[in-house]
């Protein structure tokens, strides 16, 4: 790994999907930053093609590859949105390089985040089920409203909406808001979430976190945690107008990561916001 | 029955309940009606107490009465807040007396709704699941916005929240709201309602039709229908302030259909919305 | 002129601004359209260039010129955003070619509207504050539901907020949104708007329709009419969420158009929305 | 002053008014509370008269007077919803009956304010703008968000609604939120409020914080701060259901105050949310 300064150089894997292309234009835009690699899994139609081309900005020389090992060796951090067991390799690579891992990757188990938290020895890595500025404040202010307002009196809920193509419910992000909620009671959020309402379903019982999800059209993400009390409410609510702000966040924690010691980290360590 | 003119004598039943003490205190308030009975069912810890005590009012006269049929045998009408089967008994009373019977009541199934079209041939019925002015305007709306917007294009969805104490899912003003936008898509409710979102449920189906639930503190009553598209949504929202609204509109219904033909209205009727 | 089949030829004028390269983009984008001239004022650093270029998808061949004439001759329509002065002399060449003007422009006022229906007994005029769909749909619902619901017990209000560049307000949709409820109640907006609230102004005036504006970050445009009476409010909100939608609704507009007799339109006429 | 056990004994001042007599009634509700005297101006028509049967509770045998001084030596707090004048003046008598005084009276001026101050040298004075505990809660959430958000990259702007009746803009409350967002973004709230917004306004000015009202129909008081950044949003609410939720929190106010050393404090202190 090269000291932190001068431009950084990223990697990007998943490079021809949605996102990855995201992160190829938005690494183009941010100043101290560069693209050094891009991956994709064998057998992608887009190995052999040029990285910036797949992404619309024209020619920029990086060759999608699925031969990660030598492009992690050249670079000072990777930012990965894939799936669980991609995101395990990648982390391992992460590790032996020695450099940033940036993991937006949803859906990983306990069995998954203790391979993560090992890799991290070596690795920086920073996860979060959401890399947008506005909703890793938002969890910390759910947190403390949900600290501050007693159970026995103020009912929880999280609500969220998303475009039509999202195949599952809730969304991690709701899902994120709900612990923070169940932390700042100090309760568990799995055995006190109530995910489904229909039909007789009796009085909300006190305690309790509720979900209720919405879905359809283009909307890129919405969230709001409903505190309801007796006379009047509190709701904090989040919506993303445009998707480049998670790549952005993933870049800026990459920027931010390559300064720290190896661990393991969160965007509320990014953002200053935890309280350690 | 007396003439439509001079104040119209109203009766009361479930006189004792949160939504009967509601009834009596409206017609107090407003002009052109008086309350001549109030009821309620055999063994009532209420029976022989003054209505307008119960209330809150001070003593009106008014003697609460399990024995039903004197008392609308004198009186122009019948505002009913209580339950199917209560409900069905009172419709024969109105029909016998040939007055106007205001009904709120909720769950009636096909069955129910037989007996009463068969009473309406004698009492002037006005049902509604809702009410309220505002609620009728906007199913109104929904209709006309389903109408305009293809299915294949703009997605439905129907969202609620109430307080606490509420035991059931979706409201009944919810179904109502899901019914006017399938009228206007000329689909049956029925076949085209999503009532759970949990776990893996796939894209969302096109032309279907979206349910979601909040539960929490005191909120009368909120409900959005919105219409989500490629680029743009649409949100048609209305909100419950204050529980008298229910009432004011019942009593409003009982005023209008004073001067009606015996049949089977709806507070569309009432408001002058209705399409025939 | 040619005959309205086969694929629309169009014209973009202001073809170098952020909605000139909307445009361009969409019409490529839609089937049934095609790209045949780019107008820009003359000194504008973009004549010469290819306008697909300009709007980045690479070359289509189309050159911009300040040179309308011989364009205007050659096309089926034209798509126009751009500003008062420009948009009359547009107006005066699409009524020599007897061809489509598509108008978006805004801040025309009376003088501007008497010449426009002077060039609309030769061109094909369709204009609109606002060229999306779902726009146009709240116009018409906040007319009925103004004219449902009584001025002296609902109140109606106006909000609207856009992002930190726009620089006037309140915004030419949220006054079209105003004159939709005014015509509801059969009232002038003029002499009923309340624009200012700031101090002591004393209790609400009924009648009066209020205007209400915020400004930030980069929301693209929301919109929501309150109508609000005593214990409920009615909310009927427009949320733009992605800016191609008013290109994409110029180009619906130019291609229901091409089919009609010459005159002066809006986009409720090609929505089938209007009540002649 | 008797020591802070049993009952704490309270007076209403201003109790012919709507929030004296929503005082009165809360006063009636809540264990460990007990109206001792109810005040009125000299002249006012309610004077003679029994608080109890003014609030709608029936007699309780507290007359009301306007002599306050009698009233003042044999209670152990005052609550006050009045206006500056008479609230300098009860103030004053607090201080030398070193009782409890709970003040939500709005239109305070700096030499008001140092009048209180003085006061609270033997008074215990707790004064807010709002008694509510989710406004409370919300200003505290407020102050940090503006603080964690970069004012150069996120605009700040303050909603508010209320009825038809109130007669100035922006509410206390909006205020109140603004000087949190202010104060966590360490500026003065004066030379960085924007309250008018109408015709041409230029773009939005970095680092302002914006004002916009809404008013009518019975909307007891909703209020949102907005922050819009680049690509997203937050948005912080509170919505009052129901007007007794300020009498309550006064009442609770007086409770928490009576255990206290005399001074000057605030509802955050109140709640436990002040960080000295």
């Amino acid at each position: 790994m090269t000291t932190p300064t001068g431009s950084m150089g990223l990697i990007v894997v998943g490079a021809a999907g949605r996102m990855g292309q995201a992160l190829i234009r938005t690494i183009a835009d941010i100043e101290g930053v560069h693209l050094t690699g891009a991956i994709e899994r064998p057998g992608s139609d887009a190995l052999g093609k040029d990285a910036g081309e797949l992404a619309g900005l024209g020619s920029n020389g990086v060759i999608v590859t699925d031969d990660a090992l030598p492009v992690f060796a050249q670079a000072e951090g990777v930012l990965d949105f894939t799936a669980p067991a991609a995101t395990l390799g990648f982390a391992e690579l992460a590790a032996q390089a020695r450099i940033v891992h940036v993991i937006g990757t949803t859906g990983m188990d306990e069995s998954h985040e203790a391979r993560l938290h090992a890799a991290s020895r070596h690795a920086r890595i920073v996860k979060s089920g959401n890399m947008s500025l506005g909703v890793n404040l938002l969890s910390v202010l759910v947190r403390q409203a949900a600290k501050a307002l007693e159970a026995s009196d103020w009912d929880i809920e999280v609500l969220e909406m998303h475009h039509r193509h999202k195949v599952d419910a809730p969304s991690g992000t709701a899902l994120l808001l709900g612990e923070a909620a169940a932390e700042g009671r100090e309760i568990g959020l799995g055995q006190h979430s109530v995910r489904i309402r229909d039909g007789h379903t009796g009085p909300r019982e006190p305690g309790t976190i509720g979900f209720a999800t919405l879905r359809g059209g283009s909307v890129i993400g919405e969230h709001s945690v409903l505190l309801a009390g007796e006379g009047e409410t509190v709701e904090l609510t989040h919506r993303a107008i445009d998707r480049s702000i998670f790549a952005r966040g993933a870049v800026r924690a990459a920027l931010w990561a390559r300064a720290q010691k190896p661990g393991y980290y969160s965007m509320l360590d990014v953002l200053g916001l935890a309280d350690h």
